[in-house]
């Protein structure tokens, strides 16, 4: 059985792990196995060969044999099931892991997502300045949430599971923006995420395909 | 073993069947499974014990004997898993529904809840007119990629799945909207999953809960 998975032949972030592949790279570390890489182009996302494996012209995808996956969050759950490392094998610990991997994409990025929308895509419009506050405050919002569910735990639930990777993936998008400073525990939390050797070496793998920095023009 | 589930004691739609409790709702029809529900105040889904189930202070959540899960997705999965009725049997046509359940969160819901937010919070903002149109096209994105997916198929991936039960109530927040009518596909495809008795008995049953309609102040 090969694996193989796509991701951006040069990421818009330039290696800062922000890109999707970067979760499917993780999981794949943790439970040690080998995946092979295709590279795809900004303008390749957009046709029929990618199109067929992603309806949405995104990266990740996933090749395992005669099956063909996407949605990094389907992905990684895949993995999870089919392999030890990601999960709990308590059934009732099982779900609970999975609860966070759905609050982390349903509940907790949506708004981090739509503040990076802010400033990529409107940062140029006349509302910046006073819509900006509003958004951070949705962000903010969930932070302390999630905050004080944490508390002082290491994860989420117990062990480390692929509720905490998922979580740890959304975090990192607001690593540069300082939001989390204000909250000491999700900022540990995140760096213990990151502290994991798994983590490290999917890092690195995808930070090397990017070492020209991130796509001009 | 008794499930139990949470949902709004007045919903803020009116019983239109946009509250989650209603994919959870369907969920349990589709497997044949009775369940109980206890109704939850705006104010008491803040209180310590609805946020020890739900750390997001969130609806619905969902209980059964011990195990106590919350995240629509992760509810939904949980009982697809559990019960027949809303996953394949072979292995790879359940991890492709599986995509389909985290492309409805996390692909297509994100920018129909950008615009429900747009004109629920940002309504009496300056910004409103020239905004909108803009969170729209974002919607649009990827109503055309979803159509374009769909074709003429009844279902995303063969049979009726817990995938369709997610994206179609994705799909649901937009019907007011008149946005679906450019995709007639989609439409017929939203119709077609409105129309499952198990659908039919969800929606009848949370509309009887917020018979008044929508709660006022």
């Amino acid at each position: 059985m090969t694996i193989t998975i796509t991701a951006f032949e040069r990421s818009p972030d330039g290696g800062r792990g922000l890109a999707r592949d970067m979760h499917v790279r993780w999981a794949l570390e943790e439970v040690a196995q080998p995946y092979e890489v295709r590279l795809v182009s900004f303008q390749a996302m957009k046709e029929a060969a990618h199109l067929a494996r992603q309806p949405f012209g995104q990266i990740p995808t996933y090749e395992e044999d005669d099956l063909v996956l996407f949605e990094t969050g389907a992905i990684v759950l895949h993995i999870a099931q089919r392999h030890a490392g990601l999960l709990p094998d308590d059934a009732n610990a099982r779900a609970r892991a999975i609860c966070w991997m759905f609050a982390a994409v349903n509940t907790v990025e949506p708004p981090i997502l739509e503040l990076a929308t802010a400033r990529l895509l409107e940062g140029d419009k006349p509302w910046r300045d006073e819509r900006s506050p509003l958004v951070e405050e949705r962000v903010r919002v969930r932070l302390k949430q999630l905050s004080a569910r944490l508390g002082d735990a290491d994860w989420l639930d117990d062990a480390f599971s692929a509720g905490d990777l998922m979580m740890a993936s959304v975090l990192l998008r607001l690593k540069s923006s300082g939001m989390l400073d204000a909250f000491p525990n999700l900022a540990a939390y995140l760096a213990r995420n990151e502290t994991r050797p798994a983590y490290k070496r999917a890092f690195a793998t995808q930070l090397a395909v990017n070492a020209g920095g991130p796509p001009t023009g």
